[in-house]
């Protein structure tokens, strides 16, 4: 019977590797875990971990083992505090080299985030924002698996294990699999944003410390090369690389062996995705970018 | 008092230049224009002019100047016959390199155009697509105007001018404004698409003839680096380049700029975008790749 | 019987595209062009045209056709007065993104050239080079021939056609074979520069005017897609894009061609390339970069 | 007083990381370390260890702390077999996408290497290579230190902390520094190659095992963000990223760096660079590639 873990770490990770579990899940099991934020900070503003984006876990699936997928499906995402921050720039590389002199430094700025009315507004706006907020859409910045090849992997960044991808689709409703490299899988999760705009382009979302719950499930033997996911708007690949030409290539790869193994030969597959796929940019700051390539629901 | 012109082009155009005016427009006249697809085919299906992308144009805005902008509201992209074809491919450069040699040809796929059903669907589909449709929306492929510095532009490419940008989001209910670089804007269109995934990955949308009707007007002095628009999700920027981080760069820093001519400073513009921003990506097939940079409607 | 021609021209052009032909030579031929700089100034540091890379020519070929061969020998690069001038700050494309606000701007740098002692220096230098002088290496900036298509392409960038490639390789001693595309081939020639280093990335080499001497030379019915050349080094390829990846891609698979047209299999060319390929950064400034790809002298 | 140390492992290690040490070196001792092959091949062609790039070492330098730089003066690469072994196509990835089809695939050739003649040849050649030959130029493909910030990084790739750089720059005569980012620094080498072209475009260079004796050094709080370099042709700087253009990027920065570090301002770098550097492409193969800048020896 599937049960409800809770796990309040006391020791954080700044790699995705092999690191002692903090916790062991069966399949279907859920959990509910005390996140903080991309510097350390928890609900209580107290710094727990040095950066980048301490990682809570890892979570042992068992009977997880490589050529496996393990299934993420994200059930919440409470924000448990009243701040976030951001970066108040915008990123050097996603805009023209020569423009970046006119743009701000990389100071901070602190949000305050309305649990009530579920909207975030920066504490000390410039002028022209004076009484300005957004909703909030709470979404997970990092989480993945142990990598293959004995590899320990910054936080900073991310790659087929999935890692630091930063993308708003990250939210409660859509299900990913990372591939499993290990055994026991490994599973990682932190680095929530009360909101963030496609891109992290300021080089954050609204950073904050958060209680995520997610179910666990395994996929026998389906030995997926890159993060593979479904949500309400249909299933999705995301690649993860530098420049994002190569990210979008692996993940639109990822799309059309997924579409082989469903019984679709190469023409089909252009039918499909060359009039019906749908990119999205999940960031161009961390040192690798993430691209998210869409098959619609409904289409086939 | 505006009019309303009609252009069944006998000349048409392979690259955007300073070519003899077609037609003179005012300000606020607007135009019908019969256009053929990319490899030169009219709604009789008979071959009017060579590939690639045949425009028809250009049509003259009386007044227009360098420094000022050329505005262009789509009305309407009415399909002129039953047939549109696809390549039956996925462009090299969308998928991994080594992954190239499964996929099939660069051969090409007849669509049958439904225009009252308004669906689209391939006439010898694969055994997985059999009995498989999808709907229609229309767009247009290349448009914009006579490029500054005296060059003449393949309309396979893009840039600063507009050209062949293949976003599906340039359909009617969109206004786009183009750079004013040589007297009278010298305003081109065509290659029209029945329908078109984000990317163009195939190497096409569903290519054929169009009869498409544009508003054109004209905003003095207003000296814009990028293709902006808006349409009913709110307003965009439009970079062209390769590789794909060098169009989001233009793309984001023609935004930051709009942003800033609307008195925001740095920090309003980090926290705006950061948090709210969205990007499409219109192809990465062309010379130069096109990415919209979209500030949604209501955030500010 | 071969000739020699003399050209000062007092029409200039920033594009290369298919204007009337200033001169016409015959295969074999040589000709001496006068050259101003890359902001139009001549020997007498009187501006002629304007920038950029304003070029002299066209100069049309007796016999040339498309799918020809132009063989340009360089024989004399001339140095036609004593002062250049360069920029003083790098590229912001060639260092960290973040690293460019501590770079200096775009202000303009004179150089002295001396034509006895053929060294340069910088009129004004900075405290620590007092005194400092470098030896010339005079190079053509820019040229080659009208494009496909009914293309007028900017005498900023480059392409199949040549163009702006600032290799400091293209220098006494070295022929260049360019792509015929119009009848006349129609090359061009100027942007004289008596020094650069690769890359050219302060943004220029030291800009001159400059007497260029060239033999002219046809090869019938060899269809190259890009410039291929040899000096006393050997033979090489050259090509055009954006990013460095696709110029790299493009001179790799033109010298893989050149090499199966001379019987070489694909391990042959494997093995010959793998084991003994060099590579040279042009330039990586321009709109379009160019990488030459380098098979020594004796390798095969 | 300096001593000469011997490594023969029977540990090897596929990442570079905080691995135990297999030796302790001082300042200014020499060591002489058995190196296997890229796929884990010894001497007597015995596997003794899996892919990728298998490591000797770490090698511990007494007194070494994050923040200095570790030295590494390469004396002596022996090669200790008659066999080397290459990839027989070229990488996906340095050709045109459309053209990847054509070349062969990802079968070995084995090498035989005369270390009397010091050549290299195929043992089983293309018919347009019979009695072909180069000359032997052995080089390091693979060495470093352990990564900051705990990680632990696949011998696939590269980084600041160097990695699978190869470069055939990295051979006796020439000295690199590493930056220190654990104490002890942990240094790490193999991957010996009798040869290689510019860029590793077959993907291997002549694969071989070796005896590399190298001289190791420390200079302390000499902070340096990427690997720096000297041989006789001057110093260098090098970088490490995809795509090419941030691999120059970093490299360039690097060297502008050190620059500044001698006295000279923005523009005294904007003129002995622009006028004077020196690109060296050392692989564009391995999932981050590698760019030399290079700044002659007697320019300043």
């Amino acid at each position: 019977m599937p049960r409800h873990h809770h796990l309040d770490p006391h020791v954080f990770h700044n790699t995705l590797g092999a690191h002692s579990p903090a916790n062991t899940n069966h399949p279907g099991d859920t959990i509910t875990v005390e996140t903080i934020d991309a510097h350390g900070y928890d609900a209580n503003d107290t710094r727990r971990a040095p950066e980048p984006n301490p990682m809570s876990g890892p979570i042992a699936l068992d009977g997880a083992e490589p050529g496996d997928a393990l299934g993420v499906s994200i059930v919440d995402i409470a924000l448990t505090r009243n701040t976030g921050w951001t970066r108040s720039s915008l990123a050097h590389n996603v805009v023209d080299p020569a423009y970046v002199p006119t743009l701000p430094d990389r100071a901070k700025s602190t949000w305050s985030i309305d649990r009530t009315t579920r909207r975030v507004s920066p504490q000390d706006p410039p002028a022209s924002l004076a009484g300005w907020s957004l909703p909030c859409d709470p979404m997970i910045g990092c989480f993945g698996v142990a990598p293959a090849g004995d590899e320990a992997i910054s936080t900073a960044t991310s790659g087929p294990h999935g890692g630091n991808m930063d993308w708003r689709g990250f939210k409660p409703g859509t299900t990913v699999w990372f591939p499993v490299a290990v055994p026991g899988a490994l599973f990682f999760l932190g680095d929530g944003h009360a909101l963030q705009g496609d891109g992290e382009i300021s080089g954050t979302g609204v950073e904050t410390s958060c209680l995520m719950t997610v179910t666990l499930s395994l996929r026998k033997r389906w030995p997926i090369a890159w993060p593979r996911g479904e949500d309400g708007n249909g299933r999705f690949t995301v690649g993860n690389a530098r420049p994002l030409d190569q990210a979008l290539q692996h993940a639109t790869t990822e799309m059309s062996r997924w579409l082989a193994e469903d019984g679709h030969d190469g023409v089909a597959i252009s039918h499909i995705l060359g009039q019906a796929v749908r990119y999205e940019i999940a960031n161009v700051y961390d040192p690798a970018y993430t691209v998210i390539c869409r098959l619609p629901a409904g289409i086939i």
